[in-house]
């Protein structure tokens, strides 16, 4: 396969997106924001860019477990809070997803998973209201474009500081701000049910998916330039299918005009 | 005050409201809806709209009642899906409602109406994906201009036939549909806690604030020309505020290009 450069200038981007988080928080009439965190590499980035934006006494991480949830999510979510010296928030979220699935016993684990992702969302603007802090997103842009994610749950935010950032932007970007390796390293998992992992469900790598979606949306290749470069015309055909699949959650829903 | 004329043209504006909902749902690959029915005008009016688009044997109506909601509120509900023939699901959110605040004890009226709200929403899309069917939105103009509304609950969806029409638009439409006059003519109500009605919480009438919006929007009146209809300043100001305020909740979070 042709050799693709993903590197970005990590320095200049850290200064934008700090530069995005004080104008943007500020204008939506906020000076307060509020994460959630999971112990992954995306949260907790976010956490190091609004902890450097807003100030550590300005920042809450919120921790949202299920019982099901690996120890490891919540551990490192405290780990990033204790290195930046952010608020924490943690709500067990099983009283309330146990309750609803008492009545739909027979749900599998994709409704089970979007219910504990909207229940989420659900608490992290709670306390949005009750806190007065903007609700910062953590969904990066090879989750977006993938649809790899639940539509109002884990996408629904004020502001998204990452929502431009490949996959492979964002392990860059927690080298830039020295994120714990054992975060940066960890198999990604949205941890929704025991064993999950990002690539599994997913069918390919996040570093050859982020190289075709650079190429396809950045640089918008043909898909026989695609083929050239080495890409499969079956992984360009799945791709490209989640991403037309998935359209409809990059988007406000469509009204009809009457007027 | 100067005449203000909001009709519309409901025979024509009917026909747009259920080829949108045909083209629409299909698009987005679906065959069916599933509508939150309140009980109250705009959802009954959204379910009359989507059996005539749909067919009725591919509409499902959820009833999502809090232990406090007013039976009238399902009764009314009831009554819509009976006439139309469309599917009714029932669910109580009260468990797991009751089950988070049981955490959150003090929590206000505010926090826990748009707990409810979320909850109605997840319950919504867990039956969207169960069903196969595409959440259509019952959230009018007049609501979205104003706000009057909870970000990523009531106003979810994935499309929203009724989203250009002010409120005084829907209660022509509802005449025009032969909407029961129980459901017509009954206060406003998001029902969130006893006694709550739109107008008190708004602090102004439909009636009058649809006629400011409609000059402010769609006619583009300056602040001058409004005093001169006859609107008072206070008014305008209260209503400019609340635009202003609730813009975010209309767009998708910003995220900061980094290229």
């Amino acid at each position: 396969m042709m050799k693709i450069d993903l590197k970005i200038d990590t320095k200049k981007v850290r200064q934008r997106l700090v530069d995005f988080v004080k104008v943007a928080v500020n204008k939506a009439g906020f000076s307060r924001g509020i994460i959630g965190l999971s112990g992954g590499i995306d949260s907790s980035l976010v956490a190091y860019i609004s902890a450097e934006a807003l100030k550590p006494e300005n920042v809450w991480g919120a921790i949202l477990p299920y019982k099901t949830s690996s120890p490891d999510s919540e551990s490192h979510a405290k780990l990033v809070a204790q290195i930046l010296g952010i608020h924490i928030i943690k709500v067990d979220i099983s009283p309330m997803i146990d309750e609803y699935f008492k009545m739909f016993p027979s749900a599998d684990n994709i409704r089970r998973g979007n219910k504990m992702s909207r229940e989420r969302m659900s608490i992290l603007y709670d306390h949005s209201q009750y806190l007065k802090a903007i609700v910062i997103g953590t969904t990066n842009k090879t989750e977006y474009l993938l649809g790899y994610g639940t539509v109002y749950g884990d996408s629904a935010c004020g502001i998204n500081p990452i929502g431009d950032l490949y996959k492979t932007h964002i392990r860059q970007m927690a080298i830039e701000y020295g994120i714990p390796e054992e975060i940066i390293n960890k198999k990604p998992s949205a941890d929704l049910w025991c064993g999950q992992t990002d690539e599994d469900e997913l069918g390919f790598k996040y570093e050859d998916v982020d190289k075709l979606l650079f190429l396809m949306i950045e640089k918008k290749y043909s898909i026989n330039k695609l083929i050239d470069c080495g890409f499969s015309k079956d992984f360009i055909k799945k791709v490209t299918y989640l991403i037309r699949k998935n359209a409809f959650k990059r988007h406000t829903p469509p009204i009809p005009r009457v007027r």
